[in-house]
Formats: structure tokens, sequence, C-alpha cells
């Protein structure tokens, strides 16, 4: 039977949720640092844990057949240059929490939910509504699909951005990347789930900003390499946006003096959109697993020429 | 063809949604205020206006065959002695905006919008999720079922409270009124849709908070009878529940010096949780007045004895 790792911070949570499981054959060492691997790393053939603590692994393991990132976003395995083994991402668990925290955000700020909780007095004056309105979603993957089936519960016209501009069920409409203008059009709300590759970098920036609705609200739960932030900055500051939801940024955790948290309508959410939830990850790793030993098709393969 | 008076605040919003629609035989004379309906009164056989004010017009209508009312409480109407009319009021057009306010606050509280707007200094503790909890709404007609579908998409288990604990689509099980405590049973959050009649009075009272799970939320977005704010105001200051919302109170609206806006944790929200919208109210009205002209059967007729 194959010999597991099982790493990083989590590891030992991992731990508890594993061995009670009792999955056939399994036999796994669980070490919380990289370097307390070292000693056992050339007998390794499955490695379960974080892309950026496992990339600094894989060429040493002369055995490797498979990693499952603990992860949506694996680009540090993608970057490496081994490829002789199989990854696998944690897609479709993430789904329900990005929704959440897209519909928290979008009816937090049309319900004037943080106004309201500090109000002292009487105001009447109704609230917007997110019925009717055009919403415009980077990436229509498992997550983007999740979203837009929520965004669809509460009446907005959804279109969507991916690699060819092929049709995905929930959106109304998917334009290709290089329609990112026409994508754009008059979308009150902007909201990028893209993964971290080279082809998503800068895909928001000053030109597209301007194609959006004036007083549009963007957010950013995907990675910070789609956004061009000054731009944005610039954007909230000129009012064409009304406001922005930042859950990544290229340096993270940024420091207390950044003044990005001082920018006005600019809201940092500390990477919290869409936590890894230790069962359910777990959840995946042992099904994979059972996959694994059985020689049946494992869930979430990434592609590495795509890079998700 | 019959007279139509048209009456209240928004009548010249009125005038302009329904002149241009030709309806057939239509005449209608808009008034502002009640005073100035005098003089024409007696021949009037169709009102079209908010309760309270239309409450004290009915008696003196010798005529009248049928109210619509722009509300959909309708309280001050099921109260007056006269009911050789027709009443009908507003239902089914407040369900989506009630599913936003509800999620606005449930996911503004869970996913900590009203913290994360105001952080100076990153954060990354995972946010609450609404995932397999349990919340209970106290009414199950048409906006209690809209708000259940979109509770659903977040994957909350559902239960309601009505009348006789009938099964309602959308709630996982419904409780009767005698049966509120069982109702309210371990339940993370509370909403009250309920009507004002004299059944609803005081259901939401000490007794009932208790039965919650430590640290519930409540929101009251159906009226203000239906909750014992001072039991309220308790049980928040007693750690039994974490938040409440109150879209609605006993008299509104509440002086700036009422010591309620600065209740810690207690927010309120100025009776928005579902305005009245000028265009879809008119689209009612229109709808049922094509009905009525034709000897059809009108929509959201209100049982007297009912009382909605």
């Amino acid at each position: 039977m194959p010999e597991v790792l099982v790493v990083g911070p989590q590891a030992d949570q991992f731990r508890s949720l594993l061995e009670p499981r009792g999955l056939p054959g399994f036999t796994a060492h669980y070490c919380e640092r990289a370097e307390s691997a070292a000693a056992l790393i050339s007998d390794i053939e499955i490695i379960f844990g974080p892309p950026a603590m496992v990339s600094g692994l894989v060429d040493q393991c002369s055995q490797l057949r498979w990693v499952q990132s603990t992860w949506a976003g694996v680009r540090p395995l993608v970057e490496q240059p081994k490829r002789d083994f199989q990854l696998t991402g944690v897609k479709g668990i993430f789904g329900e929490l990005m929704s959440e925290y897209v519909l928290a955000w979008l009816l937090g700020i049309e319900r004037k939910v943080i106004e309201r909780a500090a109000a002292a007095s009487w105001d009447p004056r109704p609230d917007n509504t997110l019925f009717g309105r055009r919403i415009g979603i980077l990436g229509t993957g498992s997550i983007g699909q999740q979203v837009a089936a929520s965004c669809r519960m509460f009446g907005l016209h959804i279109v969507g951005l991916n690699t060819s501009g092929e049709s995905v069920p929930g959106f109304d409409h998917c334009y290709a990347l290089h329609e990112r203008f026409a994508f754009a059009q008059d979308l009150h709300y902007l909201v990028s789930l893209l993964p971290d590759t080279p082809k998503t970098s800068n895909i928001v920036d000053a030109s597209l900003l301007q194609c959006l609705r004036h007083g549009a609200v963007v957010i950013n739960a995907g990675r910070a390499n789609a956004i061009v932030n000054q731009d944005l900055i610039e954007a909230l500051r000129a009012g064409q946006l009304r406001g922005a939801i930042l859950d990544v940024l290229p340096t993270e955790p940024p420091e207390d003096s950044n003044p990005l948290w001082r920018e006005p309508n600019l809201y940092i959410t500390s990477h919290t959109a869409a936590p890894t939830l230790a069962e359910r990850v777990a959840d995946v790793f042992a099904e994979n697993y059972s996959a694994f030993i059985e020689s049946r098709p494992l869930a979430g393969v990434v592609d590495f020429n795509r890079g998700y």
C-alpha cells in the first residue's frame, strides 16, 4: 500500500479526521513543517498538503504518484517543473462559502447593513435592491456557477467571463477573455473568482473599470493578480466605483500601516471569503484515496498546462 | 363604469402610473389627503389607498364594492365594522425584498460585514457560516415561502410556524401556534413575518426566547405586536441573544432620544424591509381592476375573519 505524507499546519487536525475512517491500507505520516518530512520523503507516493509547502518537497519524491492540494489555488505546484504525478485540487467545496461571501457584501451594501447598524435616528428612505440589476462574474467554474445560482435567487441578470466564451449553465451569457470590455459593459457589480494564472493577470484594469456602470461595486474573492489595484483605487476616488471589497492582496498580510486600510469605500476581508474547512477537505482526500487505490479516476484533477 | 378614488400620499405617483395604461372605462379621482375626498365619496365604488387612511372613509361610501390596499398589512380595515365590500391586499410582491432583507442581515452578521467594513488590520479568523444551521420563520404565507427558498439556497434547515401547523412547501417542518416552544427549540435564527392580528400578539416573549439556542439572532420584519420588545432587550443583555434586528416598532418613528437606538447589538431598520414599490402596486391594482369590471375573481382577497 502507498505511503502517505500529510503535511502542513493542519496536519494534526487531518490526523484526527482521517485515522478514524479506517481507509483500506492507509499508512500516513503527519508533519506540521516541511523539514520534518525530509527523512521519509523518498518512500512517499502520496502527499496531502498546501501547495506552497508541497511545491518545495516534490523534487525529492522519487516515488511520488499523487498530490492532493488542501487549497483550490494550486499555482506553486503548477509552476515547479516536476509533472510526472497527478495533482488534484479541492474543487466544488468552496461554492457555498463563496456565495455567502458575495451575497453578504452585495446585499450588505444595497440594503445598507453597515449604515443602518450604526443608525441613531429613523431613516425610512427605501434601500436599493439587487432585483433586475446586472452582475458579471469572472470565472465560470464550479465556484462561479454556485455564486451565479445564488445571484439568480435575488433576480440578478448574470454574465460570465471564461477562456473561450463557452456557455455555462446559470449564466445568461458568457464572454471570452478577449471580449472582456463587452463583458464589463454596464455592469452594476463585478466579481472576480479567477485563479492565478498568467492569462488572468491584470484583466481588471482602468480600461475595463471604465466600462462598468457609474457607481459599480467590485469584489475580488479570487486571486490578487486579476486586478490592478492602483487602477481600482483611482476609480473609487473618481466615483466611477461606489465600493470595492478585496479578499485578496498581492502581499498578505498587509501591514497595519498600509494606507489601503484607510481608503474610503474599500473593504479588506483578510482572505476569509472561502476558508478551507478541514472536515470538507478531509472528505475530498478520503474519497480520492479510495479511488486511487482502486485505480479509478480522481476528482478535481488539475491540468498542468491550464494551471487549474 | 365604477368611479375610483385613489387616495394617499402617493396619489399623484399612482396617477402617472395608472392613466397611461388606458384601462377600460377607468375614471379616477386622485386625492393626497382624505379630507379632499369628502365631496365625492358618496359615488365611489372602488378605493385604492393605504388602509389607515381608507378605514376613515369607508363608512361614508354607500356605493363601495372594492378596496385595494397599497400595503400588505390591512388591520385598520379589518377592525372597522363595515364589511359589505371586497378587500384586497398586495400579497406576493414583497417576498423578494423581504428575502434580500433577511439574508442581508443574517449573512451580514455571520460573515462579519459590519466588523470587516471597519477593520484596520488583518484578521484571518474564519467567519461563521449559515450552512447547516436552523432558522425558524414565524409566518408561512407567500412572503415566508420566498424567504424560506432563499434560506434553502444557503443550506439552512428551515422550520415554520402557522395557525394550524399545516405543511408548507419549502419548510422542513411546520408547527402550529400552540406548539410555539417546540418550534423555537434550538433555533440559531428566528424571523417574524407575522401580520398584526390579535392571535399574533406577544408570541415572541421571554419564554419563547429562552427556547432558542444560546447566542441566537432575532429579526422582526413583520409587525411590532408579535414581539415583547422588553423581553427581547433583556435576552440581548443576558447574552441569550447575540443580536436583534427590528424593522418595526410599536410607535413609528421613535424619537432620536429613544434609548433603543443605543442598545448594543440591537439594530433598527426604519420599516424599510419591504417597502411598497409604487410600480408593482400599480400593477396589482390594474390587474385587479380588469378582473373587477369583467366580474372575475380578484387576487389577494382578505378574509375579514382571519384578518389577512
